[in-house]
C-alpha cells in the first residue's frame, strides 16, 4: 500500500509520502511516490501517487514526455507552461484517463486492480496555492477551507490527528508536525506503509520549494517527533480520569 | 458500519461497541451489537457483532433458541452449559456456518455482502479468560499475550492508541480508558460509527459482569475522556519540536 498526505494552509502547502509498494505481503519494494516540478519564480508543483504502480508511472512518463517535447515545440501544453493549477489537474486527469483506457481491462482480466489516485499541490504566479485529488476516472476535487487536507492510500490510521489539528490558519511548522505525527501513527499500525519518507514544503507566493527532503529511517528530527509524540500520548493517557469509579 | 473492540488483560476482559448500522449513507439505524450471557459464579460471556445484520441476528437467535430448548432438555448443549470457552467459540462458529450456508448465495445475488464477524469474550469457572474472533466461515482465532486485543468493523482509526497502550499487564482501568479513547477517535473520523455505546467489564475469576453499561451521548464520564484526550493531544502536539529549522 501507500500513505500520502497533503495539506493546504494559508501559509502554504505541505506534502509527505512513504515509499513502500507491495504486490502481496511477500513482494515489498521501495518506490518514490512524490515527484516535484519547479520553474523558480513561476511555479512549484508536487505530485504524489497511490494505487496501481504501472498506471501512475505511465501517467508520470506521459507528463515528462510532454515537457520534453515542449523543448522543441514550445506550443505543446505541459504542467510547466499551462495557464492555471486547475489546468494542471486537468492535464494529469487526461493522462490518467488515457492510461486507464489503455490498461484497465487487461489488468482486471488478470484479477489485479487498476485503481490509482494522484494528489497535486502547487502554486503558479498569479494564482492561489491549490490542492487537488485526481481519481482513476480522471475527474478531480479541490481542497477547500472546510477540508484543507487530502490523504490517499492507508488514510484511516493517521486521519484523527489531522481532523483535530489542520485548519487554514494552522502554521506551516504545525502542518509539518501534524503530517509527521499522522505518518508515524500509520507506520506503527500498518506494515504496508514504510520508510523512508519524502517531505516537501511550498510557501505561499514563493513559487519554489522551500523543502524537498528525504527522511531516512535514522532521521533525528523525525525520531524526535515520533518519540516525543509517544511520550506525550503516554502522559496524556495517564492524566485521563478513570471511567469506572 | 460498526466499531467493536475487546481487550484481554491479566486483570480481565473489557468490551466496547457502538450501535450504528447503515444500509447506505441515507439509511442509518441504531442496533445493539453487544450481547451478554451470565450464570453468576459459573461464567460470564459477551458477544459483539459486525457485518451483515441479518446474519448476526440469526446467529444470536440460534444461540438463544438452544438456551431455551435446554430448559426442557438439559442435555442440549448451549454456550451457557458447554464445557469450555473454546467450545463456546465453536458453537458460535457453527451457528455462523449454518446462517452463511442458508443465506449467503441469495444475499450475494442481490449484490449485498454476507460477511460478518463476532467477538467472544468470557471466562467460565475452571478456565482462563478467553477472547475469540469468529469469522464468516465459522473459523476463529484467539487473542494471546502478543496480541491482547481484537477489533471488528471500522478498526483503523482507533488502532494506533491500542497498539501503544494495551499489554497483558495493563490494568482494567487503563484498558477501559484505552478503548474509550480508541472509540472517541473513530467516532470523530467516521460517520458510520455512532453513539450510544455499550461497555462491559468482566474481572478475572469473578464469573460475572462487573460492568454492563450503556454510554449515552450526554454521558459525563465519556465526555471527560473525550475532552481530556483532545486537550492532551493539543498540549502534546504543541510541545513537539519543529521538524524544519
Amino acid at each position: 500500500m501507500t500513505y500520502c498526505v497533503a495539506v493546504r494552509v494559508d501559509q502554504g502547502l505541505v506534502l509527505l509520502s512513504d515509499t513502500r509498494t507491495n504486490a502481496g505481503m511477500d513482494n515489498i519494494a521501495r518506490f518514490r511516490k512524490m515527484f516535484t516540478y519547479e520553474v523558480p519564480g513561476d511555479r512549484a508543483i508536487a505530485l504524489m501517487c497511490s494505487g496501481n504502480l504501472s498506471i501512475t508511472q505511465e501517467v508520470k512518463t506521459c507528463l515528462s514526455r510532454q515537457i520534453k517535447i515542449s523543448h522543441d515545440t514550445p506550443d505543446t501544453e505541459t504542467i510547466l507552461n499551462c495557464k492555471t493549477m486547475h489546468r494542471v489537474a486537468q492535464i494529469v486527469g487526461e493522462a490518467m484517463q488515457e492510461m486507464q483506457h489503455r490498461y484497465r481491462d487487461t489488468i482486471e482480466m488478470q484479477g489485479a486492480g487498476a485503481d490509482a489516485s494522484i494528489l497535486i499541490a502547487g502554486q503558479r504566479k498569479g494564482g492561489k496555492p491549490r490542492l487537488y485529488l485526481v481519481y482513476s476516472a480522471g475527474n478531480f476535487i479541490e481542497a477547500t477551507a472546510d477540508t484543507p487536507f487530502f490523504q490517499i492510500g492507508e488514510h484511516k490510521y493517521g486521519k484523527p490527528i489531522l481532523d483535530r489539528i489542520i485548519k487554514p490558519e494552522t502554521t506551516i511548522d504545525d502542518a509539518v508536525k501534524a503530517v509527521c505525527v499522522s505518518m508515524d501513527s500509520t507506520l506503527r499500525s500498518n506494515l504496508s506503509v514504510g520508510m523512508p519518507l519524502d517531505l516537501a514544503v511550498i510557501d505561499t507566493e514563493a513559487f519554489k520549494f522551500r523543502v524537498r527532503r528525504r527522511i531516512e529511517p535514522d532521521d533525528e528530527e523525525f525520531a524526535m517527533i515520533s518519540q516525543g509524540w509517544s511520550a506525550a500520548l503516554r502522559r496524556g493517557f495517564e492524566a485521563l480520569p478513570n471511567v469506572l469509579d
